[in-house]
């Protein structure tokens, strides 16, 4: 349940390296290296491609078609924090657009990721200030009233706790919880060491049929080759 | 309600300045300018970004499936229109692609908007005609059945009359009516004036909490915070 | 129905100039060629602009969360093959990443077709390698349930024949039965043959109206000017 | 574009027989008789089968999420009314339930067409008031925007004015406008006079094929038979 | 690829005892008897509640918005087939009403399932003539284009055959190739046979943990009990 | 972020008379009670009308297609309970029929929730086995993957505890914090004894304008009346 007309102003931030570090190895490799759990749905998409970040998750909980709570999150944004945005029901509407994302990044946020709309997007663009978002419109919002600030919150289908790890880029956006962040950051480090080795086989024509041992378990699973 | 197998010739156009001067500002301060009110719904998008336009409607009924009379409201296109086209049922089939274009623009169009599909977005966007719709899609269509011309339509949730003044960007597309376009564009300008000194502000550090007021409003409502 | 667990090795190729003659014309062109039909549904869509290809479908059926297929079909592909890839039920899982498409052109496939996700799209547009999809997601895949290979499969609303030409652009995606291939390979270049000369008049506007003949069909059907 | 903030007391209704009338003959068949327009979209759905009414649109305009305006409205019903809800942008919130419904029909409404959600709807069902919507849905509105009544609105992308009829049953909903109300009652009574014929022709084993003639054009546009 | 203005007349049935006897198994039993394959997307629902049939499938193609060709699919219905109908592009118009399921019965169809819309439900519940669509819809359609009578078609993402078997119900629509349509009443019997007691069992308040021994691959698998 | 693998053997149940007590107040009312939250999303519609639960919540999270867990749930079934099922990524197969329904109800469970899909829905209604599901399907799921029992999960897009409380209707589906429980019953009482004689008014013709005294802030409002 969501817990309305609070803001916690004093969250516990996932450890800094792995909240920074994580950036570069994508959603996708991030999301494996959990054990592909964390994504968010796949209709959250970047408001222009090329971007890849980052960072430590503020939340806030909004109302459908009010925009209020986006100006009480941005005073609790610190230098390299993402901003969560939640609404209690669906809604499209352009909640964020040139005006907050100046707000946001002088307060220190990397990016947004909400799970509504958002508006002046080629501003954005240029501005380079990265959004995920379900939409893009036009349609502005009210300001009258309370959501809250850095709870828990459900967005796009997964549990954002503050203070949590947000990996995005242009194959999605993962949650990793704070505190398997050192941990994911390992195993994501790990796991990309392998993919060198296998791109460079597999460039050469190495099947990977042959290179992950995979036909014995195929003629055991009953594959059959037909002529 | 619809009304079919007519072309209306003489349509009383908005203020040219008024429909030439709406497109410095975007589809969402034009929307803010009206009172929030005149947006077509978000699924209607832009083939390609970066476009920004604004013009004078002329409006085509179609039926799904059938492009017939995108050749007869072509021949009602006078410069500095923008074509508003409606389909009687849900369709995602391409009405329009270069050969189209190519004749509307030589009758003077600026743009099309469809609550339908295009296709030959690559030459679309080499010719720089821009184009809102709900789908691309090479699926061609008959001609077949008689739809009308310069009628009041419905535009992706929008009444749309002839005449209107459209405004299309990246975050949308505003109706604005005849009569109101003048005003809007005043309103326009006026909220424009005010956004560099706020963003100048809010660049510098200065919360939206403080620059709008909202301490008072939000704790009378009831917002609390936790450390 | 879906035949399961069998691989076929051996199919019957389309005719090869046709299968690579189709991509200058682009699906707009070969779906009309066709009387319009062998379109996939619009909601296939290109993971990156501007790609144009044509080639023969080699096939591949999985099942939902499941790509252990598509290494079994990455040793079917050959020299000019398209990857043609269908699930047994709906899903948006990121089947194929950046070191499936370095495998799969090795073996010398041109593009992946698929009516599901995919990831790594930006190192895929970086490799300049098309995909087709309806999603994308970072969501991987197990390996553990057999799926065939060139069987006729049911992708995005239509049939494809193991062997038949795939075109594909930035408007969609056709299937050419390789019984077609030669025939609308003709009646392709024939149709656009007629195209150069129609658009120079329509840029010199004239009226489709007229270049068409059509205003005495449309008066014909009871079509009303109203001044 | 939509008119925010008045209510308009004297509307013209349609012609009652008319109105009360087209009931008896379905949405399918008054839509026909409209020449196959006027239909609202199909997402349009009753909240309990086997209703089947006609009436004169009441209209109201309000903004998602908040019910304030169904209040307004009550007062302008009259007997014989059908109120008829649109929203200036997508919702499903439950904007009506077995209150609001008392008093609608104590007003002397016959029914509620809503673009948005309702609830409570076993006990509308358990009353019989019959509601045609886009969802179901316990969410609660709030209080404190205003819209319009009695303006021409949008509902499920038909533009519905006052005083239009409306017919509604389990195949959706048409809006017939009051001037047309009168003759397409007439066309739809002889639309059904000839429908009984058919049936016992269709019922005794005659085809469609000859009953209408069909044979001939069929075989003209190029119909093939293959034994 | 879809084959249009053919008739095909002489089309090989599937065999009469498993065509008429696979109805009693319902499609859950079907679809798993045939080993998880065969259903057709669960976005086809029926019309009404409670009808469950099997019969043979005569096909039908159609285009959006016109549905000449139900007349040509009439004359070759024979006792026993179910009419099975797809549209070249995603369509919701109301096709089939209770003229036409009038005729349809008279000619010995036991259902049809349609991927688009059907109207005048509530008679054709009175009729007891079950439907499965994908909408329900008052639109009327067209008659003016050829497309083809038994031909292979994809519905609702399945590959349906003329002659296939095809079985609905409350759960969904299963299509049995013809060729397969005697094992799988074997098999399915086989499967119900031990269903009864299975259930007794449940019923009783046996685990299914314990009745099919998941105990031991489930802690193999590493599922772990915490208190 | 999901823990996967693991079974919570002991957890808190929310107060039963709370937990008991809120059925008879329905979703919409409880909802109302809670302050507008702890919907779940009105995709979620019951598979039978008429049925009115409430229960405390023991949760499942599943993989898409695969229902492997839904026995282990079974085991930690009590009387009272209502299991809630959550799926990985969106799926819509059919995890449950009638033999898991009988093992449900074996063990005490009253209803099942669940993010996907299910079948045998004739049978269920038979049973008076009340499920709220996003889909009916047919299409069957494997036994191959680990999820989890009694975690925390995300359905419909809201949180649920294990232990919370579940309410559900033909309006939708609510869940109760188990903390909130005893106070929310109250809520709730105290709602429902005021709409009575709100009913009684309102079925006498007096408007909510006057029992709410709205005329007033409507006025302030702006609203303007037009004759």
């Amino acid at each position: 349940m969501h817990e309305l007309g609070v803001v916690h102003r004093n969250i516990e931030r996932a450890d800094r390296t792995a909240a920074d570090g994580l950036a570069a190895f994508g959603s996708a490799t991030v999301h494996e290296a959990m054990g592909r759990v964390g994504l968010l749905k796949p209709y959250k998409r970047p408001i222009y491609p090329g971007a890849q970040v980052s960072g430590t998750a503020v939340t806030v909980l909004l109302h459908p078609g009010d925009n209020w709570m986006m100006h009480v999150v941005a005073e609790q944004i610190r230098e390299g924090d993402i901003v969560v945005a939640a609404i209690t029901a669906d809604c499209t509407d352009g909640y964020f657009g040139d005006l907050l994302a100046t707000s946001f990044r002088a307060r220190g946020a990397r990016a947004l990721v909400i799970d509504a709309g958002v508006r002046d997007v080629k501003t954005l663009e240029q501005m380079q200030f990265p959004v995920w978002s379900k939409a893009i419109s036009s349609k502005g919002t009210i300001k009258a009233t309370l959501g809250s600030v850095n709870v828990a919150v459900v967005c796009a289908g997964m549990i954002v706790n503050p203070g949590d790890v947000i990996v995005a880029d242009d194959d999605g956006v993962v949650c990793v919880p704070k505190a398997l962040a050192p941990g994911t950051l390992a195993a994501a480090a790990a796991r990309e060491a392998l993919e060198g080795e296998k791109r460079a086989k597999l460039a050469a024509g190495v099947l990977g049929l042959d290179m992950y041992n995979m036909r014995e378990p195929l003629a055991r699973a009953g594959l059959k080759y037909v002529d």
